[in-house]
């Protein structure tokens, strides 16, 4: 399905400054972050104390989120979530947020008003205010958002995890990829068991939490961080490389909801694939020496934290799994090549 | 024609991460803009004096370009050139870009190794870092930029015009506009006479001026400034909105290139319609007090300079021609409504 022409006016006879205008900016969260607002050639930022930050993600329609199951408001919405995500790991807040739209000939303004109206709820809720941005004409709806936060101090990045350091993670891993399962069989949210609506939930409206990321860099707990848009096993790995590290991720340990086991055999695939290899969690995974490892306890936000396992050799990603050990192969499933989908029919 | 599958790698075989490292962030131009640069989960930028500007772009395949005369490398530059022209437009200077680039599945490693070129040699030349991007799949070849900027002072909006004002603009208007009707037409640049060289330039590969943007804002010898994005009539007509203000065009200054006036006809228009409402020349348009005008015969730069009318009236553009005055209608040719591409069969 793409967004079709509603009944009211084709974005052809509106218009692109319009728009922009008339559905883009009315109502955006203050403008409280900037001297020059939307409108003009560019955006100038309200000094702030702090280092800039800058991320950018682009979701793509039929690649991203299939609009058949994925309601316009909500891919609004996790079009910003997914940026957060990534100022959430580098312990930043969240400031300001650029949004490039391309959208089909055909679509009509109240899709664009449902997309619009969900992107502005994530954005008022993690208080960004909306920079500018450029609406064009494209074949598939497409939307890069690039988001500038602040950092008061040094961030934390990928490369310093070290031997000894445990591992931790900030939720239940796999939820998302049992959502999108969910999501794609045509599940109805109202005959979905409690595990499952959790799981719809986690995939189309990802929880980015911001004030742990911030907690774990003021507190200075962790050597290295990322966020799992990718999936434990791959994102983990970005950070084993850039920290020239190994890990063993201890399975006993990794949290499941109780309903994810049976959930998952559903879809023929056990919950530890879903936990390991399923992307779009949107998780903090942090590595921190046993002796900060106290101050989590600290912690008295929503996010639950988990140690899944520790950096305890070279290389390589090994798993501990009822008193065996094995070492995970460098390309397991590549959940996350958006490239190579025809061949593994997911992600 | 689509950026096809060359006789090397397609990039399902590649994998993002190896895109993303092999080509576009090798040889990237210096990253002394960061403190943590790309490969993380976002860049931090290194702090600067002044303000942060912010300004983004999108470019998508058969609506702003056609790879049957648009090179993949040209692409890439220009993608980077129009949002430099934004910086421009403020008096900021550039400093760093993210791009979010969609690849068709079936695009090959040496298209995108083109592209990857053609968007380097951009920023090298202006001396912009590579602070980031995302790299996805779409069905067709899209390109979101992201220019981060420093403004030294207040920047110049586009709201600043008042009565008395002139109005000038750095460069010959219309020429990138017969560039597109000549490549669209299939034209070689072997063939073409000497405007029509400049004209294939013009459109293929913009020369932004940001030391002109600079020396204008420095100076302060702008009341408004817009770049030419849109063409001189629509961006004129933006800018006079936001200042609440009227124009008069005077026909017989605006600068004409010997050849536009011939090479025009041949499509079927006359040169002051390419002039006025062809998009994409990326010429600065500013106001000035005629108290302030003297400072610019100080100006050295590349770019002319040309007088081309003036603020003298509260609302509306006027055109002045052989010696009488009318009215420009207030939604002239559209040329640069992306989303009425069909009906008018341009831009």
């Amino acid at each position: 399905m793409s967004p079709g022409k509603d009944e009211d006016s084709s974005l052809g006879e509106i218009g692109e400054r319009k728009i922009i205008r008339e559905i883009f900016l009315k109502n955006i969260p203050s403008s409280a972050a900037f001297d020059v607002g939307p409108g003009d050639d560019a955006a100038v930022l309200r000094p702030v104390r702090g280092k800039t930050v800058v991320t950018t993600d682009m979701l793509v329609e039929d690649v991203h989120f299939d609009l058949t199951y994925f309601p316009a408001d909500l891919v609004g919405e996790k079009s910003i979530l997914v940026n957060l995500s990534d100022i959430a790991a580098m312990g930043a807040r969240p400031l300001a947020a650029f949004v490039g739209i391309g959208l089909p000939e055909g679509a009509g303004t109240s899709f664009v008003r449902q997309f619009a109206r969900g992107m502005k709820r994530a954005l008022r809720r993690y208080g960004v205010s909306l920079g500018g941005g450029d609406t064009v004409r494209a074949e598939k709806f497409v939307i890069a958002v690039t988001l500038i936060g602040v950092l008061k101090g040094p961030p934390v990045n990928r490369s310093g995890a070290r031997m000894g350091d445990q591992i931790y993670l900030s939720g239940i891993p796999g939820l998302s990829h049992l959502g999108l399962s969910l999501l794609r069989d045509g599940c109805s949210r109202k005959k979905a068991s409690r595990t499952e609506k959790k799981a719809f939930d986690r995939h189309l409206r990802p929880e980015v939490d911001i004030e742990l990321g911030c907690f774990i860099r003021e507190r200075k707990v962790a050597t290295a961080m990322i966020d799992t848009s990718d999936g434990i096993f791959a994102d983990l790995g970005h950070m084993l490389r850039a920290s020239k590290a190994g890990a063993t991720i201890d399975l006993s340990e990794v949290p499941v909801s109780a309903g994810l086991k049976k959930a998952a055999l559903r879809f023929g695939y056990e919950w530890e694939d879903a936990a390991l290899f399923g992307g779009e969690d949107y998780h903090l995974l942090f590595t921190a020496s046993p002796k900060k490892v106290g101050i989590l306890s600290g912690w008295t936000g929503k996010s639950r934290i988990h140690r899944i396992g520790s950096i305890d050799r070279k290389r390589g990603i090994y798993l501990q799994r009822k008193g065996r050990t094995v070492k995970l192969p460098g390309r397991a499933k590549p959940f996350f090549n958006h490239f190579a989908v025809r061949e593994i029919k997911d992600h």
